[in-house]
């Protein structure tokens, strides 16, 4: 059964593509990269910097959420946008990675999965209606389906198990999902781990569902770039022009930029946060660990010409010192450093695309990371 | 001997006053409130937030900054403010009352403390010298004296050595501060304990000295707030009119109110933000524990009717959750909220002070905070 498409394809330049999907709460333009705000908080980023760096839209985890304050509540409450302040779209998944890679004691059945809660050690039954109902009191804007995902490597009958299960959860998850009002929207989720013939499955399988847009899941799990790509490859050409495509859990900004190249429209990963509360920036130089003596005395910027205040301002002298010193504030200017990079490197890939010269990007960008960083003072 | 006087009284209203400070980044405007930034950040808060919360000084801990990254590393990047990009006035203490607090292995003599590193151990000599050397090197606006400070209750033998003490390092300070450029201040520090005699000794001391303006130091080290304000009480009326008044590490939003009725002009403390880390904010309504459950489906802002955008615009439920969920925006927004709490307290009391409503004033915001928090819900 189709669904309504609120996604419009503005320009492509080979695979590459750059659209608008329309949600609840906004625009969302494309190639989108989503922050991640697990619990309800970007970690160390107030919301109005994450907008102001330039995302339309951010992921926050079911998983976290159900269990504190508790998805009920945060209904109560007006659900997410007006429960955290952030007044844009929202994509949820749908706690079940969650529940595999942080809860106690789970056991998955037919059903459902029952697992202990890794706060209180209640037990909680996390099933595809159970997901989505959630998701409909947190008032995302993207609903995700439920599905099982397997760390690779795995057994190929142990992929084929799991992608015939999130199949049969991926019709729970929809049935479940047809009260919801107009312009919400729900995303089945490729799987098959890393055989083709598996994810041609999958994605067959979803279509003939039919959802509002498709995600290829199960990858970033531990598999080389190249065993990504490669299944992105084979499974972009099977999917429907006209649905957006979103790689769960990705990445670093070269994996971004093949992402896209082989017709991935949307990303979410903890990485910009992650590395940032860690000592590490990403540039058009590649990543820099700020942790590194060679920045102790250096009164220069990361970075001079970025688009972001703090990148172009603060001297990596003060930043190494932060890092070193434990200083929140370094955790804080190295985080909204990090999502104002990947923010300004979709934009200028969203240019790229539309001006039909992707290709020369891809290499230019390419190639300023492969340079490495300014040589020391 | 005289100094140039940096300081203008613009109104007084009993003992309470209002003035303006110039230094060499700027116009401090008093009676004043520093937040403190200790290893040249504010924790959990941007500088910009700092500025727009309308913080016009802030104060910095030599002892850290010192040991991490050194004076010299400071100097030869700029100085505090380069270094930072905090671009406003700064004030730093002597690093002794650090060095007694903090560091291991501390030996006191008539001429220097010599301590071990809390960082590296380290063995460092901290002279009255040094000390001034080191904040010249940091390029504070204003340098303090070093001083030797006792914990109260203590033995009248023991706090008039220190004073004593303190006396001599405060000629030995102010003549190593000579070749400062015009402009820069150093101030001196009243020390005495809870012993009036002391105190007004201290005072006449420091006087005979010459500074360009005076701290009362040795207190909010564990005496009641009464014996407090009695020795500010003494103190004040000795003290220059027409020269800057600062109580040293002071305080609650009570205690600056009380402090600025006895003729104090400037405060430091690192209470709004270390009290904004463990969940607390300073509101109309006096201090509010958002760890409370009482705040969980409240969704209710702190008061909407505070200038300041996040405590009008944030749910005491989301704030509540985010202090139990241990994620640092809460941390973040709490602080930048109690900053801008105690700038806007001090807003209010300098438009007090000049329309001679200060008493007024008083009687109202106390009232305010003896009313306590509004209603559940």
């Amino acid at each position: 059964m189709s669904l309504p498409n609120h996604f419009e394809l503005l320009a492509t330049d080979g695979p590459a593509r750059t659209g608008r999907l329309t949600t609840p709460h906004g625009v969302v333009r494309t190639p989108a990269f989503m922050p991640v705000g697990t619990a309800g908080a970007m970690k160390g980023v107030h919301w109005r910097e994450v907008r102001e760096a330039g995302a339309d839209i951010v992921l926050g985890n079911t998983y976290h959420l159900m269990l504190r304050p508790g998805a009920e509540r945060i209904a109560a409450l007006g659900g997410l946008q007006k429960f955290t302040g952030w007044q844009g779209p929202m994509l949820t998944d749908s706690g079940g990675f969650q529940v595999m890679s942080l809860s106690e004691l789970r056991k998955l059945s037919e059903n459902a999965v029952t697992f202990r809660s890794h706060i209180d050690g209640t037990k909680i039954e996390l099933s595809p209606e159970r997901s989505i109902e959630v998701q409909r009191l947190l008032g995302s804007d993207i609903a995700m389906q439920m599905d099982e995902c397997v760390r690779l490597p795995a057994e190929r009958d142990d992929i084929e198990r799991a992608m015939r299960l999130s199949l049969r959860w991926a019709e729970r998850s929809k049935r479940a999902f047809e009260t919801a009002p107009d312009g919400y929207m729900l995303f089945g989720i490729v799987q098959g781990g890393d055989i083709v013939e598996l994810r041609q499955l999958s994605a067959r399988g979803l279509i003939d569902i039919g959802f509002h847009g498709y995600a290829v899941g199960g990858l970033a799990v531990g598999e080389p770039q190249s065993v990504m790509l490669a299944m992105v490859e084979e499974v972009t050409p099977i999917l429907p022009q006209d649905r957006p495509r979103y790689l769960m859990g990705v990445g670093t900004p070269d994996d971004l930029v093949e992402g896209i190249a082989r017709g991935i429209d949307m990303f979410d990963c903890v990485m910009p946060t992650r590395n940032g509360r860690h000592g590490v920036a990403f540039t058009r130089f590649g990543p820099i660990n700020l942790r590194n003596a060679r920045h102790a005395e250096d009164p220069r910027p990361l970075d001079e010409e970025s688009s972001w205040p703090s990148a172009r301002n603060t001297s990596r002298a003060y930043l190494h010192h932060l890092v070193k010193s434990g200083e929140t504030l370094g955790a804080m200017l190295l985080s909204e450093i990090n999502i104002a990079y990947y923010q300004q490197l979709m934009q200028d890939i969203r240019n790229a695309i539309s001006n039909r010269g992707f290709t020369d990007f891809r290499e230019r960008v390419r190639a300023g990371w492969a340079g490495g960083d300014i040589a020391p003072i």
